[in-house]
């Protein structure tokens, strides 16, 4: 019996819990203190009331003979697939039903899909990054070659010529960055990955977050993208589904590779190896596209973007510099007179009490930055940033 | 750009496809004929109410500030666990919290447990089978090896010292012959896997249906599975969760290989590639381990067994050789007179239009058998056993 040797080359984080032994030594030391938590990457607005309208019918329905739900399509439900398919008109984009694939989260499917691919390929990841594109492709022992985000692009990092990749990453609105690719832009990526066979894995889990109509929310609205990217989406930040666990995959029926309909592989993967969302969730996630659902997301969003506003024009008023802000819930700014990623996490926890997240623990192009997110209460962000005042007046 | 090259060694399964298209004909040129169908593999009963209660209040939760629930732990909410756990005591077996993995379901853990160990392992899989142990197998390109259940060992294949195999799949009950391994038999699968490094893969989907208390419900229950024995289980024909998706596997702490605890490897798969089970549905689950939950869900369970029993009173009446019955919801009868499968599915369609499922389909040492299940209305399953006795008398 031999085991997944890969696992041995993970690297344990140590992000999250060395943030979280801090601070509670810091507490234990300062009982008074009000510390405030900009750092959380987790919604706190409770779901949409449609939504859980939706599933307390739903639930209702599955204890009655006569409506109760047993196996449905690995798939997900038509009614579902045919909801999301109708919002991506909105950005002129067509997508057949069965281009779409309901998922348990964005999460789920950016790992899972790389079933599909030989290991023998080479993937391009962006530096700082979400962990997970990195550690799905250890386990697997892909060959992972990283992209500079910084300063000077953005932290929108761009095709090179003399760098050939099979699997590409991207994510717009970034995480942690906040960092939106423009159509411009990732027109120069679909084009990068129509002429080197490659397929981009294009994660818009926080498309819902995007107000500039000039900015692409799907990767679709790029001409050639239907030849070469996949699309993974969520519900969990643009309606709050963290807990409620929903999503969908685009598998576009152009896209081939070595004579193969990825479409094809992927739907014999997912009836293989996975048995479909609840019933009960996918009513909550139809009840999203609702005219009253779209208006009780949408106040949602807005909300957090006013927290995000906030705290950028707080930055601005104080010449910190930083990226995102809009558009985003994340804000990435540069951390004042040089200091280190974990030195100004040190210095706002123990001056103000405002606890972020360094840039250093998403890769080694975040060190000298620092992530706040717009997903705390709208009180706590007023403080926090009138401590930021005081501070760095 | 390579694909998995794999998926070209899958096999398209025709039968559930098949049987359709037959049906369908018959019905096309018989449109007044009254088909019943005892081939369903998916409950019909509704959820029980224990169950909808809990995920109704659960989803009003979702929808205030202060019960709200963002992202849960990936391996499940400790309430679930716990009372898994408990549940395991019944049978006097002793589980931590953290060997317990709530999942959506059986059939995504069966396959998704294997990005532990290597590629290069042969797996032991026993045949007729449920057709995932082999197909999620194929995909990863691992050497299989099967293993003959027939009439001679009751479908319940043993070891044998000349094969050598690291990953061994047991399904008991077992889907399709309903045959159930009894503890001596699973203590020489237990001390096999001890002997020669060897992992089971345990699925016990259908350990709910067991009423005989000499049999084991948990590989557990058997001295040395610890070492060697993941366990899967499911709420999925327990208490009818098909549409509703929550199951759990289970990972002993002792069951260690080249030096690596699988639970440790499993936790990281898991925080990495899943992000947890819906809180609504974890908290419908939790409801079936109430004592209202076991009778509900109870009473469901002797409503299919019952249907199994007038099947096989019939098949013993007839004189019709079967296999499970008891302590399962599937018969899996020999085709009298040496009929092929197939032969007798379009016997039993065209001349007493009841429809089930062709042992062939699940494999090479099917043909011959033919699965009838219990999962039907009572009121059908007594008329196509009176249709049986007019056939076969």
């Amino acid at each position: 019996m031999k085991i997944n040797s890969n696992y041995s080359n993970l690297k344990d984080s140590y992000l999250f819990s060395t943030i979280a032994k801090k601070v509670n030594e810091y507490k234990a030391a300062n009982p008074d203190a009000d510390i405030i938590r900009l750092g959380i990457g987790d919604v706190t607005l409770p779901l949409p009331k449609v939504c859980v309208e939706a599933m307390e019918k739903a639930s209702a329905e599955m204890g009655v003979k006569e409506t109760f739900k047993g196996y449905g399509e690995e798939q997900g439900y038509g009614f579902l697939r045919t909801a999301v398919a109708k919002y991506y008109t909105n950005r002129n984009v067509v997508l057949s039903d069965d281009e779409i694939f309901i998922s348990d989260g964005a999460k789920s499917d950016l790992g899972n899909i790389l079933d599909v691919f030989s290991v023998d390929n080479t993937v391009l990841i962006p530096d700082p990054v979400y962990p997970v594109y990195v550690d799905t492709n250890v386990m697997a022992g892909r060959n992972i070659v990283f992209m500079n985000g910084n300063e000077e692009n953005g932290f929108l990092p761009m095709p090179q010529a003399d760098v050939k990749a099979d699997i590409i990453y991207l994510c717009s609105p970034n995480n942690p960055t906040g960092a939106v690719y423009n159509k411009a832009q990732l027109k120069e990526w679909v084009d990068y990955a129509n002429r080197n066979d490659a397929v981009i894995l294009f994660d818009a889990a926080y498309e819902a977050f995007i107000m500039d109509d000039t900015l692409p929310k799907s990767i679709y609205e790029i001409e050639g993208a239907r030849t070469c990217a996949i699309e993974f989406c969520s519900f969990s930040k643009k309606a709050g589904f963290t807990g409620t666990r929903c999503g969908y995959t685009v598998v576009p029926k152009e896209l081939v590779r070595e004579g193969v309909a990825l479409n094809k592989m992927w739907l014999r993967r997912q009836t293989t190896k996975f048995n479909g969302v609840p019933y009960i969730v996918q009513r909550g996630a139809e009840a999203v596209f609702t005219e009253e659902g779209y208006k009780q997301t949408q106040e949602n969003i807005e909300y957090y973007l006013g927290n995000a506003k906030i705290i950028a024009a707080t930055l601005d008023e104080l010449g910190i510099k930083y990226f995102g802000g809009k558009n985003s819930p994340y804000i990435w700014l540069k951390c004042p007179d040089n200091m280190k990623s974990w030195d100004f996490f040190d210095m706002l926890l123990t001056k103000i009490n405002v606890v972020g997240t360094p840039g250093q623990g998403f890769g080694e192009n975040g060190e000298g930055f620092f992530r706040l997110t717009a997903f705390g209460s709208r009180e706590n962000v007023i403080k926090a940033m009138e401590r930021f005042k005081n501070l760095f007046a």
